[in-house]
């Protein structure tokens, strides 16, 4: 895996800085310097305009548009429209003239440029000063925060302070919604009203296709009330002033912005503009600095559970918190229902799209930080079952078939290859409910919801599955596995295992349903009609389910005749193809037995207790040399197998990959936004990896290693209602219970092989030799 | 197979007749009753203008025009531009008013409506009684053809008879290039020239993207000279005058066309308008009646000895003479470097573009009829060398991969998944040059074009194939074969096989020249840049290329792994699910044992003496009910087996579907334009399938038999300068030697075994009992 560091920001814990503006890492800043409160989204860009390249993107969660699809064949199954997340309005626009000259820092002359997250108190800061052709000297302070208490609620604060001159700077503010979609390139609005309303500048936009409609208002407070006028323009309203500036004096302008996304076409106009009038009225009375310090308090909350702190590892332990940060922004299950897009909400490439990532790669985090916005992940899908029974059917197949991408439950993936062939966001969904249930204990959702959508996906699985006439196993036929370098595959063993897992749990839980809730059995029956036939079939496809091992070596074969592909050793692939999908011929990519990411091994992560090590280690030998980890998901995966079965050197050069990704453009693409659910995989990569622990067996389970180079590292669970803290060091671990939960004084772990029960003494252990780097 | 016949044509031994106006057949008959010349090819539609459904189609072979592809995503290797025969000039335009009525057959009051088309004098006639609201009755008389000797000259003659009146009948008569494409649902020309010149009226239309230009320009001869005035309009211009009939009176309009295609975009608008008035003054002396006596003396002895006789079926003889006359119209080898489109100069679909069907199903027609069309064909693939080898390098590989789909060298397939996997079109042209020099013996072809055309096809293999880790065999892996219902499979036998065929005929050949002719060995090697090595790779191919064949049985496996595929019983699908590509998601069709056409059996059929009996009936019998027929290129194959294999009922039901498929439009897309490559198909299936003629062996073998049904039927061949006569009774065949070649006084032939020197006392056998139907 070759991946090279572009770093050009500062190293620090609690902040990403950059000193001195690098234009030529515009679009990238932009990506990391993003903020979200999961309701909205904004990139780091420059409010002020800027004539360099940019993308300014401002995203609310969920909130699409739809738009046709070239598709090669009006062949039955292939979509023709795709929905996608809209690019929105720019609530931040600002305009700052002075001599006749606009600030621009494509053009302007400025110096001591820095432009500061920070993580704690989730505010994006940025300061210079700037020169003008007659030498006057302003220096401009930057602050913006969306907040995390009201999200409807941005804020943006501009302090002005004249170096060596005093005068006038002519200021506009306002709201556009003209900016173009990048991805798309073009403007998706209308704006059928906008004006002035109870002292609120406001305007509404409407998308062109679906009429989804947002709102956004604003007020300024200005130092010194200067006279304000209005602008109106097509797509555009804002006020314009002149600030009287007195040398040294500063002076601060503040906008207070309501947005208010109304994604129900239903309603009209006049309902969404009165409703955002209303929520911009409810923030009338709130400052700048009282919404700052509730937002911060939030985050403060937060980071209590959430850190995870590295000593001796400053690039890593900055790393990790800017991933815990973004995740945080980005989902915390505010908002039932709602999903993670690939990339958040800080840029528009894979269009918003929510993949079977969520549950392979998200859930995790959540089920142990915060289970109810774990809950509401499953609930996008509880919510989007409607939309999987029909795209069932127009593959001609029974029950819910899951999309490969979605923004809203239909299936948006233009590239018929992947949406028709890559079958496994179903099994992910089973998987999720499964982990969720198993570790959160909410049979109440189980029960209802998770039943009901069990039931369907197996029946997809039974219809779309085929029995082999050869060995009259069961499995997948023409399918598209994990590992996308092979297309068109018969028996993916990812595919087949997930679907026997999910035939197995879907019947457990119908069984033990019958046993504990009859009541809710003979329901859920009822509503899907379910018949008892399809219990049984469900039964027989399971135990026949072809899953092709070597019977000596355990060595799994990734799919029908992959141990025939003619080999290929990554090594011999100059470093300029990468990425192959960039550089090689479409059909060239899926003729040698090169995999983009774990397919086999990631089965065996997901029900990891299952295999013994041995089984693990032979498996891993044989595909991680073949892997090219073209997904940015594939080394935490890789990384936590390498952890586990004792390659530390191999576990830390996949982990500076995962906490770093976006922080140091190791893809070379975080312009297009942040790799969301890669951000997951590095919380995993630390406690799946070097805590070694395992939620998928009897016993939560713990098997911490710590690299050589950290003095420790500590983290944080919510596990049944209890925090535990882990603490490594190079010699000791230790277990903490932080907090009891409602029902038990102490939880049950295995750490190193040996079970436990953690109470408010906790629990000290030497590091064996086994697990020392 | 389920076909059913729609018939509405009469019966008739030389002609298409279509008693009475069908409507509803409006389209379909458009197709039958195409007029060609292989320069041109014009729709039988309805000149006078039709209110109905139409396609006014006209076309020149090879004329093409650019338009962009749909394709899902930027891959390399996914063509972003395609190329298609574009509709061309209504250089037919005429229209008729009477009493303030315009004739219009889809409005007005019409009787006794009778079209025909002529196989002997290759015209098309249609008469019908007009009635005006005023009760006048008209009697009109249209009759067209396209000069078989003159490429540029279209006549149209219109004879206006007034049954019961006097009176003034006006006429429009004109060139109009604003017709729709159809397929594309625009039009793609400008007409930057137009005017009178010489009296020749003349209009120049210039294509939208490439610039191509076609020159149109007439002349009318009118009976009473009537006074005639100039119409202009955009993109069109054209002559009116007014006939002043007398009752009883027949008069008549005659309109000699040139048209100049002139696909050099470097050629100027001057110089090809001066080019097409030079060309149409060359036509100024000329009758109608002379042209149309030196066209139909043509077409006798054309007719002499490409007539094939079936005595004791009508239906079938009215076939395959409709056949003979469409495929000798559509492409007779005048135009050097021509090519046939899937549906001829007859209709839109498939683009007018080529496939391997030419070199597989339609040259051996050419082959045994007229050896100069033959070595025309693959002139045409010489000519698009170049092409081909730059489509190789985009899909990162060496030497020249011809396109699946094209009419100027360039693919023209936007499926990608056709474009780059389907990798057979290189087999078949390297099988067309070797059973053309085998039969034809033309050495010159084979020693210059032919080997270096070979040379870079089987560089081209070398490069796409690959060595089976497993086995250490060679094949192709991520291929689509012939058999379409099968995507991305690895050791597709045909492929395999046929290219190890180019293999070794490229080396054969290269072995010969290197005794009979070194200078031109030297030649081609310096050209192509051959390295020794080369050929030591491609014998290494060859004979370790990946054949997989139960030893026992002989039966082939079509693509590894499709012995374990589901196997669905064809029978148990309902007729309303075919087309699969119409009725089934896209991706189901690609996961059984199902076949759409031959694939096995079709290199059983190429190489047919290569296979003993009996492994040709263990593969006959297990992929026969196996295939849906899908392409209307299966039967005719089927037929052929089936007839070799003594299944003499199922090789009857093959053969009606072939000879008749438009005339009964069976596959219900008649209308669309003549299955032009499956016309080809059908003479085979009375030579290779009835004649149980064999061309792949050391000597020219028969077999014939003869249905039940047919009292009897007779061909004849072209072979190395002889003509062979091939007649065949319910109880002899005999065999004559029509022309003696220039060297040789006798052929030898193997009839039911036994070799013979055919010579002009001919040969008479006694069918043998197992040949007996």
């Amino acid at each position: 895996m070759v991946k090279i560091a572009q770093r050009y920001l500062e190293i620090d814990p609690w902040r990403v800085v950059e000193k001195g503006f690098h234009p030529e890492q515009s679009r990238v800043s932009e990506s990391i310097f993003a903020l979200a409160n999961e309701y909205m989204g904004v990139r780091g860009y420059f409010e002020e305009g800027y004539g360099g390249e940019q993308l300014i993107g401002s995203y609310f969660s969920g909130f699409y548009e739809e738009a046709p699809v070239n598709r090669q064949a009006a062949y039955k199954g292939l979509i023709d429209r795709a929905r996608f997340m809209v690019n929105t309005v720019d609530w931040l626009f600002t305009r700052i003239e002075m001599d006749g000259e606009t600030l621009d820092l494509a053009r302007s002359k400025v110096r001591d440029f820095q432009r500061t997250l920070d993580f704690k108190s989730g505010t994006l800061d940025r300061e210079f000063i700037w020169e003008t052709g007659r030498g006057k000297q302003l220096k401009l302070h930057f602050r913006r925060f969306v907040s995390m208490v009201r999200p409807n609620l941005g804020a943006q604060q501009i302090t002005f302070t004249p170096l060596n001159f005093s005068g006038p700077v002519q200021v506009q503010s306002g709201l556009d919604f003209s900016p173009v979609h990048a991805e798309k390139k073009r403007n998706f609005w209308c704006c059928p009203r906008q004006g002035v309303e109870d002292g609120i500048v406001a305007i509404l936009g409407k998308t062109e296709n679906l009429g989804h409609k947002l709102f956004s208002g604003f007020q300024l407070r200005l130092d010194g009330a200067p006279k304000t006028g209005l602008i109106e323009r097509e797509k555009f309203i804002g006020l314009e002033f002149v600030f009287d500036l007195k040398c040294g004096e500063p002076v601060t302008m503040t906008k207070m912005v309501t947005n208010y996304a109304a994604q129900n076409p239903g309603l009209t106009v006049d309902e969404v503009w009165q409703q955002g009038i209303r929520l911009a009225a409810g923030h009338q009375a709130l400052s700048f600095a009282e919404a700052l310090a509730e937002h911060m308090a939030f985050w403060a909350e937060i980071w209590r559970d959430l850190d995870i702190t590295i000593e001796g590892d400053p690039e890593n332990q900055q790393g990790i918190r800017f991933c815990l940060f973004q995740l945080h922004q980005t989902f915390h299950g505010a908002n039932p229902g709602g999903n993670i897009g690939a990339k958040g909400l800080t840029g528009e490439a894979y269009n918003g799209h929510t993949f079977w990532d969520t549950e392979t790669y998200c859930l995790p985090f959540y089920i142990f930080n915060n289970p109810s916005a774990a809950r509401n992940l499953l609930e996008f899908r509880y919510r989007t079952l409607p939309q999987a029974l029909a795209r069932a059917k127009e593959l001609d197949c029974n029950g819910a078939f899951y999309p490969i991408a979605t923004i809203d439950g239909t299936e948006s993936c233009g590239l018929w290859q992947h949406a028709s062939l890559q079958l496994q966001v179903g099994s992910a969904v089973a998987y999720g409910i499964w982990h969720y249930t198993k570790v959160c204990g909410d049979l109440d959702f189980l029960y209802t919801k998770g039943i009901e959508m069990l039931i369907e996906i197996s029946r997809y699985y039974a219809s779309r599955g085929q029995w082999s006439p050869r060995t009259g196993e069961f499995g997948f036929y023409g399918v598209m596995g994990p590992d996308e370098f092979h297309m068109m595959v018969n028996n993916n063993c990812y595919l087949n295992f997930m679907a026997k897992k999910t035939f197995e749990f879907t019947l457990e839980t119908l069984a033990r349903m019958g046993t504990e809730r009859p009541d809710l059995l003979a329901a859920v029956a009822a509503k899907t009609g379910l018949q008892p036939g399809e219990r049984e079939d469900w039964a027989v496809m399971a135990a026949k389910m072809r899953l092709p091992q070597d019977k000596e070596t355990g060595l799994y074969e990734q799919h029908d005749g992959y141990f025939d592909l003619p080999h290929l050793d990554p090594a011999s692939i100059p470093v300029t193809e990468f990425p192959l999908y960039d550089h090689w011929a479409y059909d060239r990519i899926y003729r040698y037995d090169l995999i983009k990411q774990p397919d086999v091994l990631m089965f065996m992560f997901l029900y990891n207790q299952e295999f013994p090590e041995e089984v693990k280690r032979v498996n891993y030998d044989y595909y991680e040399p073949r892997c090219l980890h073209e997904s940015s998901l594939s080394p935490s995966i890789h990384s936590i197998f390498a952890n586990e079965l004792g390659y530390y050197d191999q576990a830390a050069r996949f982990f500076r990959f995962a906490t770093r990704l976006d922080l140091d453009n190791y893809n070379r693409n975080t312009d297009q936004g942040l790799h969301m659910t890669s951000i997951a995989a590095a919380w995993m990569n630390i406690v799946y990896g070097f805590g070694g622990m395992r939620s998928d067996g009897p016993v939560l389970t713990f098997n911490p290693s710590i690299p050589r180079e950290w003095q420790a590292y500590r983290f944080r669970l919510l596990y049944r209602g209890a925090i535990l803290e882990v603490s490594v060091g190079q010699e000791e671990v230790e277990f903490k219970l932080v907090q009891r939960s409602a029902d038990t004084a102490a939880v049950k772990v295995k750490i190193y092989g040996t079970e436990y029960l953690l109470g408010d003494s906790g629990i000290k252990l030497k590091i064996p030799a086994r697990f020392r780097q």
